[in-house]
């Protein structure tokens, strides 16, 4: 039987051995969730960047930059941090580095495995068979918000974890598997409407982003899994 | 409204602003249903301490010394870590120190705060009208294991807020809080049942300490609270 461990929040990743494991990456307001509708709509390569510094120099070279700190797109950026801003148009085939609050400073804890995986919603179920597929034990590392705890990842990490147990090759690990899943059970018959007690809905409804939220919480708009490969993303 | 934030894990508590807050320690297997159970049978006053070298200095000097390192007694002690050894015959009017792998190490990040109160099922009831008759915001921050998340503190928090939301004077507060509700309403029919799957049942089951599991979960056994003044415990 192979493991699925959650971890709930970045910061707790170095109690958890890596070795032979696959990394699921899970940030679902929005980093992961932006991340996958990049590939969908095109995009050949993302660089995930942690500092707005790093992001600079590259858009001073030429890149098309996705930066954003807090919610809002910083000024010298060409996109902010709504997945309807990264269209066919202005993406397909391009390089676009990505610099966010949460999502890519917890990609960038990964550096030194061999397979790390970006999660959403968006492409929950191929990513699930690409799972099954590979033969190994599963970490699913949410990024949190500011460092603590937060319901959107989780109830992904039940709603993946799930899928993964439907195969009868998976069993849950550790207590945050556990409780994902008792999460996961409420949420399902209604994602968003579960969610709506969230700190993540409040702060976003907030700030007129609905439209947003109900994007990433979609099921399955895409069948690609973006794998992050010597500091980059990219679809294998 | 006062607000219910739970801390799923002591790291975690640098990220709450504990001013004018109520904290209450969570540590279910074992050392806050322990603290409890010494009150319950007649301790005057519990010293957490964090080291085994400060625990052997108290010994030293004559004190009754508990202390377990990984669920094993230390030589030097005179108890370990199961409820059962706490009998009024041998700890009525005594001073306890007490060092446990998880649990005092949390009591003692609360130094500066100034009310900190112990949780346990053993004295949930007394706990919450206690909370209640404060008139503050609470914080319920639970100790987890090896400083990773564990599904039985969580419940706690649940059962804990479900009971002063009940007063009508509470809302939930954080991302946690809401998950810790609704894995309680998962537990609530039968806890000992629900925990069965969790990483510390199956340790403390392995290890034949089921009639302690057991003991630990059950409800109101006593009215005291304890509480945290001068890094000492006692009651008020």
């Amino acid at each position: 039987m192979r493991n699925i461990q959650v971890c709930p929040i970045p910061s707790l990743i170095k109690l958890y051995s890596q070795k032979d494991k696959i990394i699921v990456i899970v940030d679902i307001f929005r980093a992961t969730s932006i991340i996958c509708t990049m590939f969908m709509n095109g995009a050949s390569k993302v660089i995930p960047v942690e500092s707005l510094e790093i992001a600079k120099k590259y858009k001073d070279k030429g890149f098309l930059v996705a930066a954003e700190r807090n919610g809002k797109k910083i000024d010298f950026a060409d996109f902010g941090n709504s997945p309807f801003e990264f269209t066919l148009e202005k993406i397909q085939d391009k390089t676009i580095v990505y610099s966010t609050t949460n999502g890519t400073q917890t990609i960038n804890l990964c550096n030194n495995n061999e397979v790390v995986l970006i999660g959403s919603f968006l492409n929950i179920s191929a990513l699930a068979n690409y799972l099954i597929n590979l033969k190994k034990d599963v970490i699913i590392l949410c990024s949190g918000w500011e460092g603590d705890f937060c319901l959107e990842d989780m109830i992904f990490a039940g709603a993946l974890s799930e899928k993964l147990i439907k195969s009868q090759q998976f069993g849950l690990y550790n207590d945050a598997a556990l409780i994902s899943m008792d999460n996961w059970s409420f949420a399902k018959p209604n994602i968003e409407n579960y969610l709506k007690k969230s700190f993540q809905y409040k702060r976003l409804e907030k700030l007129g982003m609905v439209e947003i939220i109900r994007y990433c919480l979609t099921l399955d708009k895409t069948d690609l899994v973006p794998v992050y490969i010597d500091n980059c993303l990219i679809l294998k």
